[in-house]
């Protein structure tokens, strides 16, 4: 008797995940494809596709300073590999040791390559384009694309590397540069629990981290953190109540008032948050939407359930190998 | 008969070959000792021993820029491991995008736990020591003792890998932070062909860096640029003769004018050269000690040769796993 009950719970249980799976799906919400096959589906580039070689140079790019006009600032400086993929202050530092001007928190470079846009005003259609941003912006690596070519094809080790990542006498151009940093940073995605659960494993999330995940959507949080990104998308930004720190720095979006939505993914590991970085604390972070985005109130304990599912969205990081730079 | 004088040819060649190494000990050039307990002689603090945690949380200390006041700026920023554990700059850049006052120059990290003392000035007699230093001063890191035990207690990853490292309720203090950031640099030891000929292996050096090494016992490099650390103790500076860029920063050594000598480990890797960074060639280096430091005139022949035997103390630098620093 006591079998049977435990077998019917259990059936009951996985009908139940098995709805809440569907729930996501019908949202909109998608997991990381599990096969590679998939996967570059989503973010390869036929015109330059990701090869062995591109990432490795791509990550040594990624890692150089000299990409910069001070030879001080990587990529990785703002966006830290090591602290989610960004620089954890609250709005960016760049050369001379300028902030951004208008307040803007450096975003997660991991899963960056899922996102249908670059920059919160969405004006960078991928990666590839987006990479040139950063490395001549005045007040980030600040440096001109001829002086930045004029550099690279000076370091021996540089032009054996782009040969090898794309044949004999390759010429080693800006554009060529922002792609192979951009084909590197396609390999920066972070399969998490939450994945396994979509596709399937419903045990991969905690009884609370699935209270989390129906709150999340009964709350409309999918309406704007969905796809694959669980964000990455463009949409008007505190049109329905009063955002705390709206005038800090000044940024009200694209022309349209559209803002780029942040990815969730390793949300718990990329404070401080919103593209002013004036909240550090991640239920404050959701109490802060709630009020600003779906005009609702939020119970403290609604509010703690959707961090729990938050918590389930910490990826998988592949360990990185620190590169020796070309000389 | 062919085969005969290719045999005293070759025993010729071994004799000379094995005078050399005999005349580089004499004057006293040492190889870093093969086996790992003679290492530890030279670089272990019986009072805290290397141990495979410590290594462990000292490389995530090192790369991690919390350890800054502006979170910005880590041991990496400037004694970058991808660069020969330098930043390839003049003159370090630190807090506040301020340059080092006096225009000194960062120095190598790799083989620095050679050194007998460290600081341009011999200032300190350890890594240990040394490692506050940076985090301290107000153009480097610029964090307070206290500010940064705060810091670091606060974040409950490092409560974990300390414990670790030092066992139970161990407290997180400014000394044990910088014993452990010296406990990883102890491990940045990289041994290079020169130690294998040293060792014994008189075929690790080519004929040309055998000549090289020739001219720098006879001109004697070796009077400086001795011991394990092929440098790292302290000598008079320009006295025989005016350093071209003397007065660039105004750095005129201890209070006994004494200078600590720069390691020769890795310098084809850490341009520029000299206290104040001043000279970014290898060769113009050597003209400018003959000139400095010798007195004596140098046929540009000479300078190639050893700046051919230079090359020779490229170390092999083991691969590093980038760290995910703790939250």
């Amino acid at each position: 008797m006591k079998f049977f009950i435990s077998l019917v719970f259990l059936s009951l249980t996985l009908v139940a995940n098995e709805g809440l799976i569907k729930k996501a799906y019908e949202a909109n919400m998608k997991p990381i494809p599990k096969s590679n096959k998939e996967l570059k589906k989503l973010i390869d580039d036929p015109k330059n596709p990701i090869t062995k070689d591109k990432v490795e140079l791509g990550k040594i790019l990624y890692f150089d300073p000299r990409l910069s006009k001070s030879n001080l600032i990587s990529c990785n400086t703002c966006h830290n590999l090591g602290i989610g993929g960004t620089d954890g202050l609250a709005a960016a530092i760049g050369d001379n040791w300028q902030a951004n001007p208008m307040h803007l928190n450096s975003p997660t470079v991991y899963n960056s390559a899922l996102a249908y846009m670059q920059f919160y005003d969405g004006r960078s259609p991928h990666l590839a384009d987006q990479a040139k941003g950063p490395m001549t912006t005045s007040f980030e690596m600040a440096i001109a694309p001829s002086e930045l070519e004029q550099k690279i094809q000076k370091i021996k080790g540089y032009k054996k590397l782009f040969e090898k990542a794309y044949g004999k006498n390759t010429k080693i151009t800006f554009d060529l540069i922002a792609q192979t940093i951009a084909i590197f940073e396609k390999t920066l995605i972070t399969p998490s629990r939450f994945d396994d659960f979509m596709h399937g494993d419903t045990k991969a999330l905690s009884q609370n981290e699935q209270k989390g995940l129906e709150t999340f959507l009964a709350k409309g949080c999918a309406n704007c953190h969905r796809n694959e990104a669980l964000g990455g998308l463009m949409r008007y930004f505190d049109t329905r109540g009063k955002y705390t720190f709206r005038t800090v720095g000044g940024f009200e979006g694209n022309d349209n008032k559209l803002v780029k939505v942040p990815t969730l993914r390793n949300i718990s590991r990329t404070a401080p948050y919103f593209h002013n970085g004036m909240v550090w604390n991640l239920k404050e972070a959701v109490f802060e939407m709630a009020k600003v985005q779906l005009s609702i109130s939020m119970s403290d304990k609604e509010a703690s359930e959707i961090v729990d599912f938050l918590h389930s969205l910490d990826g998988e990081i592949k360990s990185i190998n620190y590169p020796m730079l070309p000389r």
